[in-house]
């Protein structure tokens, strides 16, 4: 905290009834100050107080302990492997919302030489990581099933982002699967928009062009045109992100609550949607 | 016969190898008539006798039997019930294509005392029914994961047809799992489209207006409307369905030879499509 996508968390958090523990951790080059977090549709509210990463060491003493307490977890990548370390090493469960740092050293960490209470995903959007689950099962259980239609692909982000939609890419090879091997589609014809006019033909809210936003159209013709499926996903901000991640923290804190801190298990968001509401 | 529907399913019987019985039913207004069914692309063709519904006893005597017959039903609302008894008493193998009728009348009639070898689907496409199990597989998967958000749904069916979308239902009932026990959406909620003007305006290409056409667009928003997904399977003519008619045929006519007619099975087009290539 403060940044963007942890406190939006933090407001998830108050929203669905939780409480935030009175510190949090921030970068190293900031001032231990008091902060405010405030949901803005229940109004709930909470002070907390920023401690820089490099007093890490103090947070479990200041917290009284880390008892019932989950860690959400969104920094910088070069963040990640040190913070997956002291959650391990404070026994702390934890939510990784950040992406990025060396995967392979964390799921080490966590899972050696027990497996530690955590969830790891790249990606929090509880329902677009559904409907990816779902696009897999299609292209799994009806292989070739759209044989012969023809795909086509329009994603629109904010500006600032140079790479292609991880999203598009990964509901792209389920689609391939679905058409089956015939399928020529490559990733070079993703219409990709990156400009503020075209972004906002495609549907994008003014407001939106700049702050974040993840837009996607994917759509498939059958052979004589006479059939066409099309899919939209649409998100502005950040709001699905932090609910998502607030909805593993309650998860985690159940599975702790239920199966005692003796255990311990590393889950993924296809963990949480199976748990059902929350 | 010789509706429309019907006479595409028999044009694809035709074009997949199969042969008609020579007689068929037809309106109870209907003259006894012969008609011939050509399938455009094959040019495989073959003559017809219609038999008035009012003589519909008439029909196993001029078919010297049913032995190797299934039936293909696509008729109005109002006929589904008496005809699935008549199919049952006089132990024909059905595809009912037909949609509306007392659904759980005729569940009941193809069940009790023993089952009858039938497929009865709202929906013969192939795509179509795929990603509604897409769907079914969503709900039971993950139900409750989009707790909160808002459905809406239009459908646009040509001006003739009287009742709702039986997918526009089948998908509602997946979707109402996804969103979970706190969903209230009515099935009068769903926004039917029967006129030129709307049907046009929704997309719809001007000569599939009258000649059949089923597009459908669902979309779940968030309750901050900052997420939305959206769902359209737009299908123009009849060739979709009537293909997955006649391969409906084709596997409901194999259980009964490999299984033989002591037994008897309520299929649907999942069965259908997990039984592979056709």
């Amino acid at each position: 905290m403060p940044g963007p996508m942890a406190t939006a968390a933090a407001e998830a958090c108050l929203r669905k009834g939780m409480d935030l523990a009175p510190f949090c951790l921030t970068g190293p080059d900031i001032e231990e100050t008091e902060i405010e977090i405030t949901d803005p549709d229940t109004k709930r509210s909470q002070k907390v107080t920023l401690v820089p990463s490099t007093k890490i060491g103090s947070l479990v003493d200041k917290l009284g302990g880390v008892e019932g307490t989950v860690a959400i977890d969104y920094t910088h990548p070069s963040a990640v492997n040190g913070n997956g370390e002291f959650y391990v090493k404070n026994r702390i469960p934890f939510v990784m919302g950040t992406t990025g740092g060396d995967r392979d050293l964390l799921m080490k960490t966590v899972t050696s030489p027990s497996p530690h209470y955590c969830v790891i995903a790249p990606n929090m959007g509880k329902q677009i990581v559904a409907m990816q689950n779902a696009l897999e099962f299609l292209q799994t259980q009806f292989p070739a099933s759209f044989e012969g239609y023809t795909l086509k692909i329009t994603e629109s982000h904010q500006k600032k982002k140079a790479d292609t939609s991880g999203t598009a890419l990964a509901v792209i090879d389920s689609i391939k699967g679905m058409v089956g091997p015939k399928c020529t589609f490559q990733q070079d014809e993703i219409n990709m928009l990156r400009d503020d006019a075209s972004s906002k033909d495609f549907g994008v809210p003014t407001e939106y062009l700049e702050a974040g936003h993840a837009f996607h159209t994917y759509t498939l013709t059958s052979p004589d045109g006479s059939v066409e499926f099309e899919l939209k996903h649409n998100v502005c901000g950040r709001r699905v992100y932090a609910e998502g991640t607030a909805d593993a923290v309650k998860f985690l804190a159940k599975q702790v609550e239920e199966k005692g801190d003796g255990g311990g298990k590393v889950f993924n968001m296809i963990d949480v949607l199976e748990a059902g509401a929350l």
